[in-house]
């Protein structure tokens, strides 16, 4: 099988990953900071190495400020439902996925809060200015995604960022399609709370995430329960990461998630993305190039992740990436991505779209099969 | 190491989890219902099945009515928050976790709800009757584990249920300590909400647990995203699983949930039970023998789940633990163990208790050895 659906999930992980995680399972399965009294357990030393790993790939100052969650769908519900309060105002934008927009609508209904949703252009580019306009007196945070799940265009994190800081709003990110891709750095870009998925391009399993939230800032929590410290204190401890972090922890996972960033530091971050959208451009020009496909989005590279979203002029997206698996083996995914708004926005509502997305395991050689593939289809369907 | 830490998390796994995690994940490690359009994927398939074994396990109707999320932690607070109101009364007893106290103590503070906590006796024993005496108009919830983590004592889970159902009243039980070791049949036992740790006596990996939720029961979310499923939907889907389930799934969890369930139900659920059983037998029986110990709660195994807590006279409890793990490489558990409660009920704040819990997989010799440990422990400090 080619597997073109990694902004799904990557497949196949790095070889270390896999080897890792059964090793740890195997030798060192045993509860973090519920054990015995000998200190620092080996689980709870390599839990904070990967606690370092990861504050050292986005330049977080303190790594007890990385949370590990369940995944970016609860980072991002921890974050939000931690700031957000009754009447408070909040401004997003029409790229997001369901996992800020259901969350949103939810504080919407139950504490009344305002959502101002900022439209994007054709490219699916989101204008600064638009969201400087937006801010009103009682905006208290601004969440953006880092790069369209669907069409791969990026978005200015820099500039909003800023403008946040200016206007003293907190500004959350959604790094699910960049994290491992793109550099992200805390101290150049002010974000205050970043939420990243463990599975996708930091090449984790599924099951973890992170929430990096930025020194001064507190967030109610979400889940209350044990954390293995100050089991007397009757409500959730203030120390961090202990305060978001309550149960059991999914070890293996975290074991995984560090496995990927050891993959990714070896590889080169740099390296990944150049190759990555090396890809993407193959694949771009060879798309527009049939003028019986529409190709959503910015049609070059820049500002864009390796996520690439086209149609065949009247087929539906599900029936061709139907075809595409039945006959030629190759994985996209067909359909609105969970993420309504954008597809309004764009008209696709109904036809949906074929999405391509790319992981540092996919070749030249891939794009070459699936344009191949796309031509055949094109071929039979006239 | 002899370890017998049990409670908190088992180990070493069944050879088989080891491997079929191993496995799926390297062969089938894409994503459910994110996926292409073939259909239900191999993966989605999967899940399906390992409901159903759940389902079959609890003896529920509905295989859709069992949610994953990422451990009982997680349960807890989705069934509690999913439930109580505003100005709600919550019976639960002192033989709670702190996952199920700091909820409660969250929602008092931000809700004003009101929580009555029955006492136990010095064996641990909850008397069904003081939970009915705490009925009030306005109890919206009663909930109480099924066995301390503590001292082991198993709740009359079957009577409170029916307290409830008369009562109209919902109730919630904690299996974190009984799953995979006590025959549970929501059939004859009517509890509405069953949360259940993957990684304890289900012998799945961390990161993954189990909430069932009873017909006609419907929760506020916790955590709002993407489904898969009615991407349009400005709102958390009413379909179930999905609407619990958001964001991607751990499908090496419930695939590693599935093969612990798979050892069980081959090694025979009694047959482990009784195996376990015996040896909490051989180790009360050991302790009570000697008289410079405190054996806690029940001294019999009657209503006991495998679970012993006792201490040395006049000795902490952690550096006990400590001499044991590091002299004789004995993997038990010091402290409060996250009930606070308990220890309050049986004046153990300040000393602690050492707790040894076992699996399947623990031995007589396991036993012999920790008693002879002792020995040689009591003669040192003598």
């Amino acid at each position: 099988m080619i597997y073109l659906n990694n902004a799904a999930t990557t497949w196949p992980k790095p070889e270390q990953v896999y080897q890792e995680i059964d090793d740890f399972f195997r030798n060192y399965g045993t509860n973090p900071s519920r054990g015995g009294s000998l200190g620092l357990s080996i689980v709870e030393r390599k839990i904070f190495e990967i606690r370092e790993k990861l504050a050292a790939l986005i330049n977080a100052q303190h790594s007890a400020r990385i949370i590990f969650t369940s995944g970016a769908t609860e980072s991002l519900n921890l974050g939000i439902k931690g700031i957000v309060k009754k009447g408070d105002h909040v401004i997003t934008s029409c790229l997001e996925h369901n996992s800020v927009l259901r969350p949103l609508n939810k504080l919407k209904k139950d504490l009344g809060i305002e959502v101002s949703y900022i439209d994007v252009d054709e490219f699916g580019t989101l204008d600064p200015k638009s969201v400087a306009e937006a801010i009103r007196e009682d905006t208290r945070l601004i969440i953006t995604t880092h790069a369209s799940n669907v069409i791969g265009t990026l978005v200015d994190i820099k500039e909003i960022a800023q403008l946040a800081r200016k206007n003293n709003i907190l500004y959350m990110v959604d790094a699910a399609q960049t994290a491992g891709v793109f550099p992200i750095d805390l101290e150049e870009v002010e974000i205050d709370l970043l939420a990243m998925p463990g599975h996708k391009s930091l090449y984790g399993p599924p099951g973890i995430g992170v929430l990096y939230i930025r020194e001064g800032i507190e967030l109610d929590t979400l889940i209350e329960g044990g954390t293995g410290s100050n089991s007397l204190d009757p409500y959730q401890p203030q120390v961090i990461p202990d305060r978001y972090e309550s149960g059991t922890q999914n070890t293996i996972g975290i074991i995984g998630l560090g496995s990927g960033i050891d993959f990714i530091n070896q590889t080169g971050l740099l390296e990944i993305k150049e190759h990555e959208l090396e890809l993407t451009d193959q694949l771009l020009k060879g798309l527009i190039a049939r003028e019986e496909v529409v190709v959503y989005g910015r049609k070059d590279t820049i500002s864009r992740a390796p996520v690439v979203a086209f149609n065949l002029k009247g087929q539906g997206a599900a029936e061709v990436a139907y075809r595409l698996e039945d006959k030629y083996s190759i994985a996209v995914r067909a359909g609105l991505h969970c993420a309504p708004l954008v597809h309004k926005s764009l008209g696709t509502v109904e036809q949906g779209m074929i999405r391509v997305s790319f992981s540092y395991f996919n070749t030249k050689k891939d794009v070459e099969t699936l344009l191949k593939a796309i031509d055949e289809i094109l071929k039979e369907i006239k």
